[in-house]
């Protein structure tokens, strides 16, 4: 049946995203989205973008959404290349940097598309254990054999790495590619942007669908030096010359824009975070010390896929590997404090216990 | 400074698409854009679908667009696939048919995109000579070693194939995939779609950006048997999960649903064709009978390349390259009537002639 298709793809395991569910309304946690909606200036945006220029292509080079980044991040303009979403950037710097046999780190828990990434570029990873805490053993990844592939903060964990251990990173492994995905860096942890005009080998990935609100739109950008964003360029190039629309170009630059709510935004999602984390500690949870817009727990008595499957039924969705290193824990991303009330509530119920 | 680059992409030349001008004013006849903006039912659609939802991703799987689509065409739903237009689809397509030294047969004149795919994936790509008028010789794809790669119309020579010699082609071409590009389908030819239950092994790719004139918006379509369309989905889910935005899926569908618009809208840009040709002719131009939103021009006296420059300083842009086999003739997208009559006064003008 599949004789036409390239040999490979046979038997490539897609990337398998958490539940975007139809049949009916639940309290959604499993796709660490945003709670809030998108900044009013971004809706006025898109609308506002919605006229006869859609019978023209967009501008492939993302202009104004790039100026918009430049303005956001600080760097120059030369040093950004805007894409749809951040997986299309990753996917674009996995061909760029780490295809056919390339080698390249990266933690053994870690996005869940990375071995997607480099099962259908041809890296070899080596996927190197975290430590039993979840955290990262830096020294492993200076002097890699190859580039480095790292989520800072990482995911599903949502522990973060400190600057000055990105920095040993990126020093450490001089003439290969570093790429940290910033993915969850708007809820408390530091970005390597201020790194990127003193090393040439930093690509750091970014998103506007998590901080930003803006999972529906699709945009995301990179930083690094030129001979990086070249890369990428080139190889996107090869592929589509226009991914990202008129309409997603301007809503994205409007939302980066506005700045105020972005900060209200990204707050409020923080502080929600630390008192549902209070909560869960108050049920028995333990977990790692969040630094994104998700919580990685693990209960000492009641597995997690019981769990998950008890909340599902109860109309909430959060996300369970069953994977090795990951099957005793849950990624519960950051609702409203109403969510967050309901799923405590509800997780009280299941453990048979009471609210602290 | 490559040193980082996958080796591969040095010397890797990307598709370059046709000017999009930001200096001054043009009309623009150089990327066969629709003059006349999408059905208001699309901009309306897009608009509502501009709300606090944009926070939540896409559906990956294009649901309600792919609805559309089964239709406007006719076809079941499971022999369909929506991509963030038609490009993104071809770049699926070589990855999925024809990566990693696979042969394909395809005219060599032909969309500029299809050998920088092969670059890019590794296909192996044989050029088919077109006749001395252009037309694709439908013997040579008959038994092709591996797969064939067949715009119909062909751009940017503007000719098409009738039904019966596509037919001929899949027919001969067993357990090998024919991808037949119908990108320019809606301006006179006939579409292979009527083929997708009779044969395996055929791909049929299209547009939203030409005929729906939503070229900003990044939508287009595949049709095939079941084997055929998870083949592309099993590449896409393995480089990203959404890449027709919210925005996009809800726009793209609602053009779709306007059937009248749609009807309205090409017939005017295919009597306004006619019109031009008849008036280029009259000027001396020689020309393929075009069953597309172009025309593929060249005049007995005045050198192509001249041309281009000329109408260029006038404000007019259309399509030229200083490739074999084209390098005496331009691609001129149609326009409004008007535009239309802008040109051909600005080359009667260029040419020292009076409008006959």
């Amino acid at each position: 049946m599949k004789e036409m298709w390239s040999s490979d793809l046979v038997n490539m395991k897609p990337y398998v995203p958490g539940e975007q569910p139809k049949d009916r309304r639940y309290i959604k946690l499993n796709t660490n989205e945003n709670p809030y909606p998108p900044s009013p200036k971004a809706i006025e945006a898109v609308i506002a973008a919605a006229n006869a220029d859609l019978r023209l292509y967009p501008d492939g080079e993302c202009g104004l959404l790039v100026d918009a980044i430049a303005e956001f991040t600080g760097l120059p303009r030369t040093r950004i290349f805007a894409g749809n979403g951040s997986d299309e950037v990753l996917a674009l710097a996995f061909r760029a940097f780490f295809a056919a046999g390339a080698k390249a780190r990266t933690p053994d828990v870690g996005y869940s598309f990375y071995p997607v990434y480099a099962a259908i570029f041809g890296t070899n990873v080596e996927y190197v254990p975290v430590n039993e805490d979840y955290t990262v053993p830096v020294g492993r990844f200076i002097d890699s054999p190859g580039g480095v592939v790292l989520a800072n903060p990482n995911a599903p964990t949502a522990a973060a790495l400190p600057l000055a251990d990105i920095e040993r990173i990126v020093a450490g492994n001089p003439g290969r590619l570093v790429l940290i995905d910033e993915a969850y860096v708007d809820f408390g942890a530091e970005t390597a942007a201020g790194l990127i005009e003193k090393y040439d080998n930093l690509l750091v990935v970014r998103t506007l669908s998590k901080a930003h609100s803006l999972a529906g739109i699709r945009a995301g950008w990179a930083m690094g030096c030129e001979n990086i964003i070249a890369a990428l360029n080139t190889v996107k190039n090869c592929v589509n010359s226009y991914t990202v629309d008129r309409i997603a170009q301007a809503g994205a630059a409007a939302a980066l824009r506005d700045r105020e709510y972005f900060e209200t935004t990204r707050r409020r999602v923080i502080a929600t975070r630390e008192r549902a984390a209070a909560a869960l500690r108050g049920l028995g949870f333990e977990m790692t010390e969040s630094k994104s817009n998700f919580l990685f727990v693990t209960h000492p008595e009641f597995p997690a896929k019981e769990l998950f499957k008890a909340l599902r039924e109860r109309g909430i969705l959060v996300r369970y590997w069953d994977l090795p290193r990951v099957s005793d824990r849950l990624r519960i991303s950051i609702g409203t404090d109403e969510d967050m009330q309901t799923l405590v509530a509800a997780i009280a119920d299941i453990l048979g216990k009471k609210r602290p």
